[in-house]
């Protein structure tokens, strides 16, 4: 077998290289009562009518986390919450959960107290069950979660069927918490308010579990996906994998005065992290342009503290995302991050 | 929440002490459609006649495994099989997996390949789709799968069924990967044929998909285990979660000539290797001691290249495990490994 280059290093080939290579060696099958990688979570269908999400996903101290930037409470709240929204990301109920964690003998006991409470107190609100882990003595703090959803069949929102004609919705705001780790590697102050808020929604981002089941079973939304990878690279997944054209207009970005105020202070640009920083969990979904206001007055009702922002439209053409600010094309300069490729 | 002492360390406290304390958060519900840890596998009700089985494995390099002593083809088989095993132990078919691996970014494309290839060869023999996974860079190759089986939820062979007067089968045989990790652990020459054969079984441990599924639809055996952390450990398993008195003869333990002539050379006690040393994943299960007969006709008939074996019996009793040796009373030295209690 010749799955790799020989000469080919995994730096080059990078992680989306890296992950078609191996779905490539496992063929999607006809007939199938399944669908693998591909999208936030693979799906199993239980029977003609209901279908288990899927979802896992490994989180590495010093690469994904810091202890000292991210308290143990916290750890344990955003450890879950990513997966939890893994599964809000195509519209299912989380139902259950399974805890990998490796974990120095001289963790302090209170860190654990700290974790596991938290991951307890998220398992409650959100009706999720821990049902099974391991554990492992390791060097520094690993942990993997693997979730499992539930949902309708009929009502995955999946990632390729957005369809031309759909607006884009988003809900949630986006660029705090990438700007949060921004500060927090730059090392500014923790103390100023606006630094401290964006801070608490990189270490406690906004998860959004219940409006995912009502949008999945509204029928008027499309396609859907987290946006935890920033919105530039989630909707060129959506773009690739639905064959349409995404026009994004950046004056419509849902950003904080908090976020606005920071970027002005260190002259970063608000575009550049609401768009490419990730860290949020922002659901991100086409729709029926047609039931807009129908779609933001149920919103309205049942979800009022929740921000939903139409960011754009959907058309047909080439499979890319394109970007405008006040009516004229945007270039964006980062182009996504790809941990095998970078130091 | 205290749900650990303050001046109590892991190292203390144990793995077992561990996942005690983290069950302890989640109570079991009642009214339930899901059983959590406490087994081989989490089980998931789907509906009155299926389940679903679950389980989730970390192999972290340096702990789990070297790479200097295991190739990547090897790793690619255990770290699957072991957890296919998770499977076998309870009775299902396993269907689905994912895979989080942590990789460095200067891994060599021709260990992705030999792993990956292995990995994809081995789901292919048994049926098991690849459905989902993470990639991480890591500084070592950090290894986690989740599994899913299916089983009728009448055939599970859960940990807590076994009932007095049941004998106690074993499906392959015990000790030779144990022996095969000493021998590398102790830097012996993997040149002599029978250390060699010994360190094979230790990176390419046989499992036993198909004939734990043939088990459980039998309707002959009544609860069942593999034995990954040893006999003793194992059966000590049964023995407390059943509330029965396991008795296990050490003459009848089915041993390989290639153990014994590498204990004889050495000094080690095969008894101890047997019944201590894990490593293997030999199915323990026990059985309705009157259809003895059908049971080894029918394995005979189905899977004549298998071993079985009758070890011992079940009896009323303390919750405990007693080892016998030519019809005396067989105390070990050996108690258990605790990754977290040792250095």
């Amino acid at each position: 077998m010749n799955l790799f280059d020989r000469n080919e290093t995994l730096k080059e080939l990078g992680e989306f290289g890296l992950i078609e290579r191996i779905a490539g060696l496992f063929e999607p099958d006809t007939d199938k009562d399944f669908t693998g990688i591909g999208d936030d979570c693979a799906v199993i269908k239980n029977d003609a009518s209901y279908s288990t999400l899927i979802t896992t996903d490994m989180l590495l101290e010093g690469r994904h986390f810091r202890r000292e930037w991210s308290s143990a409470k916290d750890l344990g709240y955003k450890s879950l919450a990513v997966n939890l929204s893994d599964i809000s990301a195509m519209g299912g109920k989380p139902r259950y959960a399974l805890l990998s964690i490796g974990l120095p003998s001289d963790t302090d006991p209170n860190w654990l107290d700290g974790f596991f409470s938290e991951v307890a107190r998220l398992c409650e609100s959100y009706g999720v069950k821990l049902i099974g882990g391991d554990t492992a003595k390791s060097s520094s703090i690993i942990i993997n979660y693997t979730v499992l959803g539930s949902i309708e069949h009929q009502n995955i929102l999946w990632r390729s069927a957005a369809k031309p004609g759909d607006k884009i919705g988003l809900l949630g705001k986006v660029g705090e918490g990438g700007a949060g780790l921004r500060l927090l590697e730059e090392s500014h102050s923790k103390e100023v308010p606006s630094h401290k808020d964006l801070i608490k929604s990189h270490n406690r981002p906004s998860i959004y579990v219940k409006e995912a089941v009502f949008l999945a079973d509204s029928g008027i939304v499309h396609s859907m996906i987290d946006v935890s990878d920033g919105i530039q690279s989630d909707a060129g997944h959506i773009a690739k994998q639905s064959g349409v054209s995404l026009s994004i207009h950046t004056n419509t970005l849902p950003v904080s005065k908090q976020l606005i105020d920071v970027c002005d202070k260190f002259s970063w640009s608000v575009e550049e992290i609401a768009l490419t920083a990730g860290e949020d969990y922002a659901l991100m979904f086409t729709f029926d342009c047609e039931k807009e206001d129908t779609l933001k007055a149920k919103l309205q009702d049942s979800f009022p503290e929740t921000d939903f922002t139409v960011i754009g439209k959907v058309t047909e053409g080439d499979a890319d995302v394109r970007f405008f600010k006040n009516g004229e094309p945007f270039e964006l300069h980062q182009h996504g991050f790809d941990q095998f490729k970078t130091a």
